[in-house]
């Protein structure tokens, strides 16, 4: 069911150049601006009638009409008691391996004092206020939830508020709402679609407006947050998932075809490329894709995956393996080879590696602890996973003495006046009586 | 010339509050769908046309015929000539202050072994590509390209290209081509506008595509940077300039005034802000701002500025003062009172923050070290000054042996399950012979 594509004889490169379109542009992240004038509407009418537009957006979008659009303490109590609770200790675990991961990553505020009297630094502060969108849809996305608040909690963000979709009885996903309070999201709101992302930038009489808005979301989500962004900081944009694989011949066929599979069945446009120098491999993972998709319920989807974009690609050796991965910057790369650890210096761009037989994708998913939001379509090669750095800034610090301006102050008043700026020159001389 | 606002009667906090939306909404960072539609149009023609395109534009609205768009050696070895032994002196001090500064701020990869056999970590490198943006016009903006390009060669960035807008001879300013040689830009082309963006965000012929485009520039530069983000990564929205002043009794007034002038001499919508609980302090500043005046050069964009976006804040204390910079997160804070480090753990959110009567703002503007590339327009509640953090990307590192798989194993299951996708359950199950 994969596409078979061979790099052995491509002896100009065309064929990896169509490959490397045909996976990292899946989707353009351009809006077409039909799609930009109905969002810039709702982004002006949510910023003008707050929250009376969110209720009538919620009532002709997602056919809710509801009444409080904060969620409850008893909301949430009672989604306690709809969760399993071995899903809620699952929930538990996962939640205490991804704060121990990003714990990790805080950084110091930190200074850098001279002999000369002189003292640079940077002051490191979390984001005071974040808020995450969660689409509703059929398939709950507990792990989303998470995947995004732990690692802004971990930073230190104070107020972290979220927003979803309300079904038609204004209700929201039980097992979302645990996810929520188990990761430490304080307030909860049902609202959905670029109505939610224009309450999160601007505020209503209710939602309280955030410095930074992250989360994934349909098409008018995606562009109500590109027309924010400015006004408040926004997360990536997320693409359709997708997994590259680079195996050798040590690799167990059984896994690889699994691992593409889990892939496969997110979306008809996520993508799963087999990277191998070994056609035997390729051979036998195609006939355990084939056996085991029988037994899988999402098998549809899965097909249409694959037969869009998932590919098998031969390759001469490991070196051009990597370069091929390098290209594609694949959000999910697995190394199935003997000495996977030899070749990671040689990575480029990926957002999650998984190295070994026994990490396989899922893994990552729900339980490892870095966070499974991670840059797609190619963007791996400018954009990290949501972690720490993402939920805090940083403030330059400078003192200088009267020595220490005195011994560069021909310098500045010299620059001044290269660029015309007179009064930059001034700031200087007053304090040195020219 | 302030504009004098007194909070120490503000009860209900509506001045406040008219003040932070005043200082913060300077510019609008949303653009209006008609601009939207001209650089749209002007993006899919550097797309489709590369070169002959940025030619045709470069005649349009550089009124400038040129030939070649790459900037040659030649050119490169004349701008030497060109500048002034002094000012060439001044740009090395100032890249090596740059680089001393950036090179602390350098991440290493790192991985956390634990001894149930799992490894985690992240990879941290540079990004490979980035575009560097310089507007044209009077003044050259000549520490502004080491301000950014500097921290980006420091990160590692393999290739740093620049574009900028000839004049109508074709020429670029001899100042800016030594400096971004100095600073390690790698190539110089000749190209402005929208069009620049569109050329490093997609590549032509000449101009090759980037994972990254930094730099200011008008509204149509700022909306190209808009609509190719997603496509390769981008900085911040750079608004006009800004300055808060927090100032005691023990302040110098002639110190603050010229400080204010400089940031006013700008731009007209730049903004010069003293808060003080100190009355006398406030008329010394307003007298000296008169007198310094007439001795400026730009005194006429001054007056504009000051007039429009200059304002003396009268506080009851340090505590409110801090609170008024936190809200309106000034793109520099100078804090010109007794004891300025006793504050910094209440400052939430500053670009830059100038310690001390001898740390004017023009010091950190062309040699202190830190970029000058700051937040304004009150972005600094959720972002970072330039430096090396934006020019690297992380990479996840997840290893699991079959045992530390093993342990967790049902806990994926469950989690894939309950998020309904049976594939990722699968790709566990084949692993354990479930």
């Amino acid at each position: 069911m994969l596409n078979i594509v061979d790099l052995r004889n491509d002896f100009d490169g065309s064929i990896k150049k169509d490959l490397y379109k045909k996976l990292t542009q899946r989707t353009g992240t351009q809006n077409g601006t039909n799609t930009i004038s109905i969002v810039a509407e709702i982004i002006d009418n949510v910023k003008q009638n707050g929250d009376s537009a969110l209720k009538e957006y919620t009532k002709k979008f997602d056919k809710a009409q509801i009444e409080t659009i904060k969620v409850s303490e008893e909301d949430i109590t009672a989604a306690y008691k709809e969760v399993a609770p071995e899903l809620l200790e699952t929930i538990k675990k996962s939640k205490q391996n991804i704060w121990s991961f990003h714990e990790k990553q805080l950084q110091n505020s930190w200074i850098s004092p001279k002999e000369d009297g002189t003292m640079l630094g940077q002051l490191v502060r979390p984001l005071e206020k974040v808020g995450l969108y969660v689409p509703g849809g059929t398939a709950p996305l507990i792990s989303s939830v998470l995947m995004t608040a732990v690692p802004a909690k971990v930073a230190g963000v104070e107020k972290l508020i979220m927003c979803t979709p309300p079904s038609q009885d204004g209700s929201i996903n039980p097992a979302i709402l645990v996810a929520a309070r188990e990761a430490g999201v304080d307030e909860v709101y049902r609202a959905g679609g670029a109505q939610a992302v224009a309450a999160m930038a601007y505020g209503t009489e209710t939602i309280p407006s955030v410095d930074k808005i992250c989360g994934p979301g349909n098409v008018y989500v995606a562009t109500a947050k590109r027309l924010v962004f400015g006004d408040c900081d926004i997360d990536m944009f997320a693409g359709p998932s997708e997994i590259l694989v680079i195996a050798d011949s040590s690799a167990v066929p059984e896994y690889v075809a699994a691992d593409l599979l889990s892939q496969a069945e997110h979306d008809i446009l996520a993508s799963s490329v087999l990277v191998t120098d070994d056609v035997s491999l390729l051979d036998s993972v195609k006939t355990e894709i084939e056996k085991q998709l029988l037994g899988l319920k999402r098998n549809e989807i899965i097909e249409k995956s694959l037969k869009s974009y998932g590919f098998g690609i031969l390759v001469d050796n490991l070196e051009e393996a990597i370069e091929v991965s390098n290209n594609i910057a694949p959000e999910h790369l697995e190394l199935c080879i003997k000495e996977p650890m030899s070749i990671l210096g040689m990575i480029k761009n990926a957002g999650a590696i998984f190295v070994g037989n026994y990490s396989p994708e899922p893994l990552g998913d729900y339980m490892a602890g870095p966070s499974h939001v991670l840059p797609t379509s190619g963007t791996a090669r400018f954009s990290s996973p949501v972690n720490v750095d993402q939920f805090i800034k940083k403030s330059s610090l400078i003192y200088y003495n009267k020595q220490s301006l005195e011994a560069t102050n021909n310098d500045i008043v010299r620059f001044a006046e290269a660029e015309l700026l007179d009064a930059h020159a001034n700031a200087i001389k007053v304090r040195f009586n020219k």
